[in-house]
């Protein structure tokens, strides 16, 4: 079944507005969503989507709740995200650290107190957009071995790096630090596909180029700087 | 032979200071190569003196030359070096940034026209022992193959991320992109060892822990993620 962007896009943004997210909210989210799908990185759009109404109905993620500014010292800000939508508090939190650079040079913004953002280049794509290098960054938990380990001790935390191009095709690195993201790891599983290279261990300490047997008990592999740089067009 | 920490440092200042050093500048430059080699990276102290010295006979490195500030919007600054002696040009422009960081929250400088500021880590460690989160990057020429690749296509700049501790004991990520920086290679190189894993392909295309194989037209690796996390009493 082929779903054209708009019906999913608007579909999207229904059921968010059916939650209880204002109408300017859920077109935000479900953009998001949508064009992460859109632009060819399955693993962070509509996939997510079953999780994140879950999340929502759960109280993990809050439609009512706005990100609120906690404290700063000139380009440098703490906000709250207050579990508010992850990527509507990502979104607020790249304009605040653009409108910063707009006024200092540099803008940085830490955010706390939020959930999954999808994909970490859409913010990165959001400052290229406004004319700026964007690089972003968040936390996880330890879901990895460092190379040579068995145990996990270090986050697989993505990495983004946008540089802005006149023509609007912006170079963007947006990378997880393990050899794929568990997302990824998910969209070869739903295509019962294997890897194109060995991904992590199975719950054996084997290693494997079968996303399953790395999501059912096993550990990813850090990456093997098998960066994935694309040029995206907007 | 063994040589004290301050008869080496003499020695420096005094050589520099025969070059055209001021005695204040040829103190900062003969403390960073001490340093270097006191904080067990010989890779980048002593042993690149000679060159140094060559260097500064030669024009490319000119001892009356100061950095001097080109442009800047808020926290963000260019500079140039004019030639002068990188490593103080280095400090110099950390101690900018570390200026534009108090008075901004976030400050970076950028240098232009300066030469090899031997360890980067001097200059992470300069921020953390301010107080501050060092972040430091250099460029260089493509000297090394993406992972996969046989032809030199990227650099093997330098990556520098030091975090103040208040013991003074600060966290400090000094590490080249390669599997070895080429000083590593060539202290291993003088010592007449192999290297403790692969680092590079000679001349022929071969995998190689011969680190002559990989200085005598070979190429190096890039890094495994083998990162070099050092404690280091200051």
């Amino acid at each position: 079944m082929r779903v054209s962007y708009d019906e999913l896009k608007s579909e999207l943004k229904r059921v968010l507005i059916s939650r209880g997210f204002e109408p300017e909210a859920a077109e935000i989210g479900a953009s998001i969503i949508a064009d992460n799908s859109r632009d060819g990185v399955p693993s962070h759009g509509l996939n997510r989507f079953p999780a994140i109404v879950k999340f929502i109905d759960e109280g993990a993620i809050n439609p009512h709740r706005h990100p609120v500014k906690l404290n700063g010292v000139g380009a440098l800000e703490q906000w709250d995200g207050q579990l508010g939508f992850g990527p509507i508090n990502a979104s607020i939190a790249m304009d605040r650290a653009i409108e910063l650079a707009g006024q200092y040079g540099l803008g940085c913004v830490a955010l706390k107190n939020t959930n999954h953002w999808l994909r970490g280049g859409t913010y990165g794509l959001r400052a290229a957009d406004a004319g700026c290098i964007g690089i972003c960054m968040t936390n996880t938990f330890p879901n990895m071995p460092p190379w040579g380990g068995t145990e996990k001790r270090i986050g697989n935390n993505p990495f983004i790096i946008a540089i802005p191009q006149k023509s609007g095709e912006h170079v963007l690195l947006d990378m997880a630090q393990s050899q794929f993201s568990f997302g990824k790891l998910q969209t070869y599983s739903l295509a019962g596909k294997k890897l194109p290279v060995t991904g992590g261990y199975d719950k054996d300490g084997n290693l494997t180029d079968d996303p399953n047997a790395i999501l059912d008990g096993g550990e990813v592999l850090p990456t093997d700087m098998q960066v994935r740089i694309m040029r995206m067009l907007i």
